[in-house]
């Protein structure tokens, strides 16, 4: 895998650059739909691909674990075989989901035992199978395997969970040296930077995680309920400590002027639930701001949903018609809001890098970040 | 509204024709997915075009006198405008949804009373307003108000509703007569033939629907419960009673093998919602028979879910990821079945049309059967 930076802005810390994977390119600031299970919810690969123009996607290891598990994945030649996406795959650890989903869950030194949400079975995740199973999936990039403390937590719980973290991250290094790539392609390690929100942990973190070497490095952490102030400060701060020739992962982030902000700190990379999940419950991201599609106020309005950029599916129909189909609990309603929400994110981020290559981004991030959180 | 004989099978009674309407041509026999609310469920407009190959789809009268409601339909400029699409339009009269899905309602000459299933709230409808919503509608096809018995009603009961609903359509062919297209383009009335499963009542119901010189027939009251020989055996009555050089329209049958052999039978429209409904729980109708796709013995298969037709989207995707999608509760599972059930129905009718205009549609018919029952 490679990083090629293209272009530094003036005014901002934004970078506009290019993944080149084994599986194709990636045009930096980019924007990652997450297909949890191996599917990005109510959208299928060539609407990502035709409409959305999705350029990687996430798949998660916790869920895939469970379901269609790993032998599975491997009898398909992985995950890109199963779906059929054909273009680059990022794997989430499952660190996060242990720590969130599951109900029961104990924390040791060689890892975590916790229990499945779906038949409530033992299962254990280490830093040593769960690279394995990334392995397996076939990501092009796999996540190290972290602790994720909550937001708000104590100096000296943060301190202990980063040092585990960091022990960890050795570990998967190790495993990774140990093991080779899966399916004939490359794939590449990108460890997490932890550290809550306490600056000399974020900075210690940061520069143990820098010294590494990946192909890439992610922040985590963030996002989980903390001030937005404090999401920026830390990104910002997490940035400055990361290599500048490498890309920057910021995890599960977040709105569309998050993103903007994002970038503007110094981020590559993103992913979120929220275009699709939001969309499902009626939330509509758009150019000209934020719609919750099942006001009343939509009822007559026979304007296309998002009349600032051409998503052909999305924008062929109109306000009072998708708001129909959510007030009748009709499918469609949730398949049309996802293709807008993500078709809408990859604009966003596509605009973002024409305007960082065109020089005037600082201008047009900060015009942006007051339109897009509009509420209409 | 024109209809073009092309061909007479020689060995059935299965035809092959064009069906001209304002918003284009019908190649029959044709199947009609089943858009109840507006939206053909978890498949969206363009997929309807460039996947299914839908030529005319199927609107719901009570459904959408509820939601989204007459007035919100008329300032869109019709159904064809609210929910973009652009090719003919049947409507169904709300009658069956009448009598099948609300829990109180009372028959008078007048018309039924009936109560919201959303609300509860009362309704009334008659012969009159029910052709005066389908004009709101815009629909290109309008079906006549009847009454629908039950399957195995007493026969007494079933001439008194044959005779109401005979009367009823006199009161919709005057209404419309009365009224004027709503959009600009020709509304057609199709009359309903009923009479239960007697065969004096079905004669004479299909000689009096006969009688009307309307643009097209139908066949109601069947597919309701009664033995499938019963079904073709007064389905062949209607037929035969039917004028050669009109339409005729089978209402919500059936199964593929119930649509061969209706077409055999000299029907040439079909509607039902089994492609879509059934395939969203998880049953797929293929060329090479039925399959349960979350059976476990699906589980590991990697093949197509149909090598035996080019549908681009469904068959891109395999048996095994198809089966991970409806076990672990995916959206994309439902549209993907969907996709695949829907697009097969138009690949079974396109097909049937082909053999009648080669002249070996019989043969081909019963080897086809006898396939697409088998149990994968």
């Amino acid at each position: 895998m490679q990083f090629h930076l293209q272009k530094n802005d003036n005014q901002t810390k934004a970078r506009a650059g290019k993944i080149t994977t084994d599986h194709g390119e990636i045009l930096t600031p980019i924007f990652m739909p997450v297909g949890t299970v191996g599917s990005v919810k109510a959208v299928n690969q060539q609407q990502l691909k035709s409409i959305v123009k999705a350029q990687i996607i996430l798949g998660n290891t916790y869920h895939l674990y469970l379901r269609p598990g790993i032998e599975i994945l491997e009898q398909a030649g992985g995950l890109h075989r199963f779906n059929g996406w054909d273009r680059p795959i990022l794997t989430d650890s499952g660190g996060y989901q242990v720590f969130s989903l599951a109900g029961t869950r104990k924390i040791k030194e060689e890892g975590v035992i916790f229990q499945s949400h779906i038949d409530g079975s033992r299962h254990l995740f280490s830093p040593e199978n769960v690279m394995d199973t990334q392995r397996s999936i076939g990501a092009d990039i796999i996540m190290a395997f972290d602790e994720c403390p909550p937001a708000g937590c104590e100096y000296i719980y943060a301190k202990k969970s980063m040092q585990l973290t960091h022990r960890w991250l050795d570990r998967c290094i190790q495993q990774l040296a140990e093991t080779e790539d899966k399916y004939g392609y490359t794939q590449n390690l990108f460890p997490i930077v932890q550290g809550s929100t306490f600056k000399d942990l974020r900075t210690e973190s940061a520069q143990y995680i820098a010294s590494k070497d990946a192909a890439g490095n992610a922040i985590g952490g963030l996002s989980v309920g903390e001030p937005e102030d404090k999401m920026y400060e830390f990104t910002e701060l997490c940035c400055d400590n990361l290599p500048t020739d490498k890309p920057r992962y910021l995890m599960g982030v977040g709105t569309p002027w998050n993103i903007l902000e994002g970038i503007a700190l110094g981020v590559d990379m993103f992913d979120c639930v929220m275009p699709t999940r939001n969309g499902r419950n009626g939330m509509l991201f758009t150019t000209q701001g934020v719609i919750n599609i099942r006001n009343k106020k939509w009822a007559t309005d026979f304007s296309s949903i998002d009349e600032g950029f051409d998503c052909e599916t999305s924008n062929f129909y109109s306000k009072a018609y998708l708001r129909h189909l959510f007030i009748s609990g009709e499918l469609l309603g949730g398949q049309l809001a996802s293709l807008q929400n993500l078709s809408f994110y990859l604009w966003l981020v596509e605009n973002a890098r024409k305007h960082i290559i065109a020089g005037d981004f600082k201008s047009w991030k900060e015009a942006m970040v007051v339109k897009l959180k509009q509420r209409l």
